[in-house]
């Protein structure tokens, strides 16, 4: 998607050489656009566990980059399967990381060595440009669910509820939640976000508001605690979200909060839609809540925010008493039975095993 | 309630000339403990409004004593009505701002000018020694619903959750929601606090945490979106929270965010009680959602946060990209369906009519 006018991706190898992976370093937004240059599998890694990179569908891309980089400094079998398994590890409750991965294994395992480093590049750039072909589809599928609220309502804009950052930034590019909203947008229908600030990290506030904003689409900033009042007094329409791991059984996990706001939508009568790539469904698990890893991150992401200070410089606050402990579970489960229906590249379907093997049948049992 | 060890109270007379009006700063909580000294009604309704005191029933207390600093430039009836109305405009959603104040005037209305001021600083003191006192009386009504679950688990602590604060700073003294858990850890009960952050002004990282902190009570912070999944874990045995106005019906209204809570508590058989004293309950008002008025405060709120910067200073950084708008909405309102039962100094009851007239048959029609 574009920033002022410029279009972008979320990660592409550098235009000079060819072979280093750039990404905007996602820590750094809103408040710098900046393009670090990523050189060794070690880097990719830092960048996937310190959330420079984020999001779903994005990490498993830059994890697919990272084993290009890894196989160009030792193509054996035994440090590729080494390095992907480091890689894997990086973060544990997104799928699409083990989903890349394992789908590069699986052609650089039937790769002689030496064809291992073009093999691997060409696999990580098909996953990459397949990643932002398949948003694109899965927003031409959303949109009718906006168009036709839009259609209801005439001049009033559409309001789209939407938690964490399920944007062009969280994906190679379009975004999962965002990219309905921009083909809406794009359309010339009138849509109007609510971007949950999603704390601890911020990334409604960081990143949401800086897509849409730079992109052009009406938005508004709430607080994580507004949505339920919101939607109490008729002012969401339609809730679209993210996921970073759905079960053949269609529970979702998603940023943690998003399972309070899919509450609120069933206690409203609100749709609440998820957005994915089929890379996010784990056709191995069927209770969500009981058997998706959530990852626990440190206690100072939440006893501290970053932010823009006074004189312009970025500065971190302490918003915790020293010695008050914190806990920070980073995402949680939506159980289907809350949500509307899926969002993805093969169409809608209902949040159920019936509703997914009818789109994707090839993975009946 | 203490702070290291020494009592305190969140608003009383200046121990010196025993007119004027000392309060804790709550804005500058947890970082500094400034306690201003407050001599005219214009800095009490300025106090009120910039939330230097906030909290139901501390506002209400706050607020009769500021009236009789006004009697004391202008005993007319004409001022005192003016002033009134005045201090009541300071904030909408409370209840008990206009509660303590029609108290204030249906004393004084039948006092004759002179006597005013010293009727009304004897009015405050009772209205603020009351407070008090009930919500102490509070705290051992609602001490067994912690005391039971203790009993159930044994050496394991009981893991309460609350919502942003209703602690002794939200009133004049032991708080709502934390009364109970202030009883059961002085009783030696093992009680652990799950501390919402309360977005968008932190009143649970920056004066929960602080209060439990100062008193010994172990409390862990968490970010707004956490407590779902919490719930969803076992990890939460009982929610309680405070209210700003409760109708004769049992609605609560409360800071925004509470009824995503109350949702997750019921969803997840989490028995979730909303403590008050009386002079929050607005016997008026029947339906909640749609008549308790809900205060709008400044975007800044959202689009900016207070914290402690890493050079000591306290500072002000913003979270969302210049450009983008926020809202803020700053309660929200529990339906009674979601609510276990409410906590008063006149013992527990179901959230129901039926229920507050048991324990308050006097406002029968």
């Amino acid at each position: 998607m574009k920033i002022d006018g410029t279009p972008f991706r979320s990660v592409w190898l550098d235009e000079r050489d060819q072979w280093s992976v750039r990404i905007i370093d996602q820590t750094k937004l809103p408040w710098a656009i900046d393009m670090p240059r990523l050189t060794s599998v070690r880097e990719v890694a830092h960048a996937i566990r310190t959330m420079q990179v984020r999001g779903a569908p994005l990490i498993g891309a830059v994890a697919a980059y990272g084993l290009a980089l890894a196989l160009r400094e030792d193509c054996s079998t035994e440090a590729m399967e080494r390095d992907a398994a480091m890689l894997a590890a990086t973060r544990p409750t997104a799928v699409n990381l083990a989903w890349a991965l394992e789908r590069m294994l699986t052609v650089l395992r039937n790769t002689r060595a030496a064809d291992r480093v073009q093999a691997a590049y060409r696999e990580a750039g098909a996953i990459a440009d397949e990643d932002a072909a398949q948003n694109e589809v899965l927003g031409t599928h959303g949109l009718p669910l906006i168009a036709e609220i839009a259609a209801r309502k005439r001049a009033a804009p559409v309001n789209v509820l939407t938690h964490c950052n399920a944007g062009w930034l969280a994906t190679v590019d379009w975004g999962t939640a965002l990219a309905p909203i921009y083909k809406a947008h794009d359309a010339g229908i009138g849509v109007h976000v609510w971007v949950d600030e999603t704390r601890p990290r911020n990334q409604g506030a960081a990143l949401t508001a800086f897509e849409l904003g730079r992109h052009g689409v009406p938005h508004t900033v709430i607080s994580d605690n507004a949505g339920g009042h919101l939607m109490q007094h008729g002012q969401v329409d339609l809730c679209i979200v993210g996921a970073d791991r759905v079960t053949r059984t269609g529970d979702a996990a998603n940023k943690i909060g998003t399972y309070l706001k899919a509450l609120a939508a069933h206690d409203n009568g609100v749709p609440f839609w998820v957005a994915l790539p089929s890379s996010t469904i784990d056709w191995s698990i069927e209770d969500g809540v009981r058997d998706i890893p959530i990852e626990e991150r440190a206690g100072a992401e939440v006893t501290t925010v970053t932010g823009r200070a006074l004189d312009g410089t970025v500065a971190n606050v302490r918003v915790v008493p020293t010695g008050s402990p914190a806990a920070n579970p980073a995402f949680d489960v939506t159980p289907r039975r809350l949500v509307t229906g899926l969002i993805t590249e093969r169409g809608r379907c209902d949040a159920s095993p019936e509703g997914l093997l009818g789109l994707f049948p090839e993975r009946a049992p």
